[in-house]
């Protein structure tokens, strides 16, 4: 077995118009990793080979004619298992939906269709996109978890069976299994990719992207916004269709979040390697030690896991009141307990609970006066070992709260494994957020 | 066929406890409704009646036993046929979903189960809850439409089947059939009503409800708020789950919206008398030519059906892209012209749209500085004739792109049928829209 290796399709497309490749070479490829670590890694619930076939074919047509259907025509991606697809079910990590078939895309899906994308297959969500893994493993070590509650799309990308696959993030679900499996991740402004057709109602829930590569994540991620839209009242994921031109931050804050107390110390080690070489090539970094404002948020978001967890658990009363309704011995036992949980709560409970969330994002938001965006560590450490637990989500869990774009890039590592570095941007300013990390990303690949 | 008379639930509970009325005995008189009117008027999609005794019957043995779990135990209610029903299909009024299954109830209905409420069966809805009727007639004239989207739902209140049932507005859904029927119609503040599980996308659309009584709608609506909350994210509507007692306006703003044009000669003096009472009574009333901020609100809002078409078919544009790929023979020519307009539309177009509604927002939302509330007719004239068309919204579009709460009280006439005075209150007053409109509802009734 081979170290796992993403595909990336954007350095690829280059050469679909000259014929040099093409997308069914490319899904060959792609589907030569699906062959390799597949049946250890089981990052999908099901594919589609055929029709992934065709619809390449499709695409290598119109990349050869000139008439591509958008940048990600021809791209092979892997949609998250509680998304809704035409072709294929909807199980949602759950066996009261096992078969569970809508005969509809959702809203990503069916503008990933019209941009050409190629829809190859659904990917292992955990139960309902929270916790309950169901068997997805890492491509790294088949003893570790991939992360959740985005495993399989985690998974696929890091090994190459997709250069891309959708995710979607409420507390962790996809920042975290980006750093577990080593590929980038993606989550957007909250609101910024339309949400319908998903099996997700939680109001800091968002729909993003695994990705080989940062130029992936966001062409994927504007493409569908483009046509899908944003959740129905909010603008959507603004900037350019093409990849933004890095740009290189003048300051940015270094957060803790609850999570640096409990990182193992070569997690510590690594990101101070990475700041002081940003520090280095001119780049103002400053922590809670040094700057009262940054403290403040540090302060507000400490309890961001405890916070998420009172909203998503009123958020979540429903659907699962009507599921155990229907059938209560198919739902785990976290399930049940958020459930019971969530009917203990007032409706007065939780408005104090968003009420407070908006406190702090408009703390969080006043930064940007001084810093172009925040960088910490995605995870405490590499991959825990066991499947039966998706992984710590301290340094995750506030972008989330916040509802900001925030991003993993696989750029530490940590006992050999991968480790996320993740950079924090603004509400509304993805564009920006990508500027910076790419030029992030570019700075220390170069000294690496 | 009597006068189609509708059947208050809140009066009729007063009498439950004692044993001199029971919610079993109501629902009969109900179902008498139902035989009677149900062959002419076609209100109900479906409905499980053996269901609805056994609730019934348990319900008045709450009410026996002093356990009643909610004020509303034991109401009969119907749900639009765009909610899901774990008992019972939702066909959307679309053919691509006859006999479409989901097996969990949306949030609306698993809250009306917790309360104890006996749910009697599925609504007729016009196509998605848009154009496109689907046959449900007017019980005060079969041959005039009930109005739509929610036809079922007022035609059911309107003769007595339910005191109660379900609605949804992102146009004119729940008032215009309120008028047309002569019931009362609740439209909450926008996300007042956690929206899971129905089919309705749309960032202005609000579930509600058509009502016997304006008390019926507040129990109805509060108690659901109180379980299932409102749309994630959202505060949902606050207020005392008993009616909120009535308070008597000090200023009302009267609103000729983009309707008053068009209106009816006796629909205009129906709403002058109706206003000359009111200021009989020593309540301020002012329009647009004593007040330039009215004047300000009406220019702004006198579009508010265009901007209104420009958001609902950009945010159309899924699911119908998807069912038109499913099958195009099953939409209406209308379905398949809106998702034409969408796609002939930019993110950056809609983002324009929603600027312009928030906007015109928050010249509304200055108002509350001067005025309670403001009135105006909910229809320029009673249900036209014919049931291939749902009627003229121009009264009430404003109420939903505005996403306050309003109300139609069935207190005009015209042409001897039902004919609503429209009351609008603020973003999140719902329950002081409620306390004002009772007291209009109050002096309107003792005068006449």
């Amino acid at each position: 077995m081979t170290t796992p290796e993403p595909i990336p399709f954007f350095s690829a497309a280059q050469d679909f118009a000259s014929g040099k490749d093409t997308p069914r070479a490319l899904l060959e490829r792609c589907l030569a990793r699906l062959d390799a670590f597949e049946p250890r890694v089981g990052a999908f619930v099901c594919h589609d080979i055929k029709a992934a076939r065709a619809a390449a074919d499709g695409s290598t047509e119109r990349w050869r004619a000139g008439r591509t259907l958008s940048p990600i025509d021809g791209l092979p991606i892997g949609i998250k298992d509680i998304i809704e697809t035409a072709n294929m079910p909807t199980e949602m990590g759950s066996p009261l939906w096992a078969g569970w078939r809508t005969g509809r895309d959702g809203a990503s899906v069916a503008a990933l269709r019209e941009c050409g994308a190629v829809i190859l297959g659904k990917t292992v969500t955990t139960e309902f996109a929270t916790t309950g893994p169901r068997g997805a493993r890492n491509a790294w070590d088949a003893e570790r978890t991939p992360g959740g509650s985005s495993s399989g799309s985690a998974a696929a990308v890091a090994c190459g069976m997709v250069p891309v696959a959708l995710g979607t993030q409420v507390v962790g679900s996809i920042l975290r299994p980006a750093s577990f499996c080593g590929c980038v991740g993606y989550k957007p402004t909250v609101g910024g990719i339309n949400r319908g057709g998903s099996y997700d109602y939680f109001s800091q829930s968002c729909t993003g992207a695994l990705a080989a590569s940062l130029e992936d994540a966001w062409i994927v991620a504007i493409n569908i916004a483009a046509r899908a839209g944003g959740d129905p009242g909010y603008p959507g994921i603004q900037g350019p269709l093409e990849p933004p031109a890095p740009r290189r931050p003048r300051a940015l804050a270094m957060l803790e979040t609850a999570g640096w107390e409990g990182a193992v110390p070569e997690a510590r080690r690594a990101l101070e390697v990475a700041v002081a070489r940003l520090v280095a090539e001119g780049i103002t970094i400053t922590d809670r030690h040094a700057d009262q404002n940054i403290d403040a948020v540090e302060r507000a978001i400490f309890d961001a896991a405890g916070l998420t967890r009172t909203i998503n658990a009123w958020e979540g009363r429903w659907p699962l009141n009507t599921y155990r309704n229907r059938d209560a011995s198919k739902l785990s036992q976290s399930a049940l307990d958020r459930l019971v949980t969530a009917e203990a709560m007032t409706l007065a409970d939780y408005r104090g609970a968003i009420s407070q969330r908006q406190q702090i994002r408009e703390l969080h938001g006043r930064l940007a006066v001084q810093y172009d965006g925040a960088i910490t560590l995605t995870a405490p450490g590499p991959a825990p070992v066991g499947i039966g637990w998706t992984g710590d989500p301290a340094f995750v869990v506030p972008g989330s709260l916040l509802g900001v774009p925030t991003m993993s890039l696989p750029l530490l590592s940590a006992e050999g494994l991968p480790l996320g570095l993740q950079v924090i941007g603004y509400a509304s300013g993805d564009a920006r957020l990508f500027e910076i990390a790419t030029a992030v990303r570019d700075l220390l690949q170069a000294r690496a």
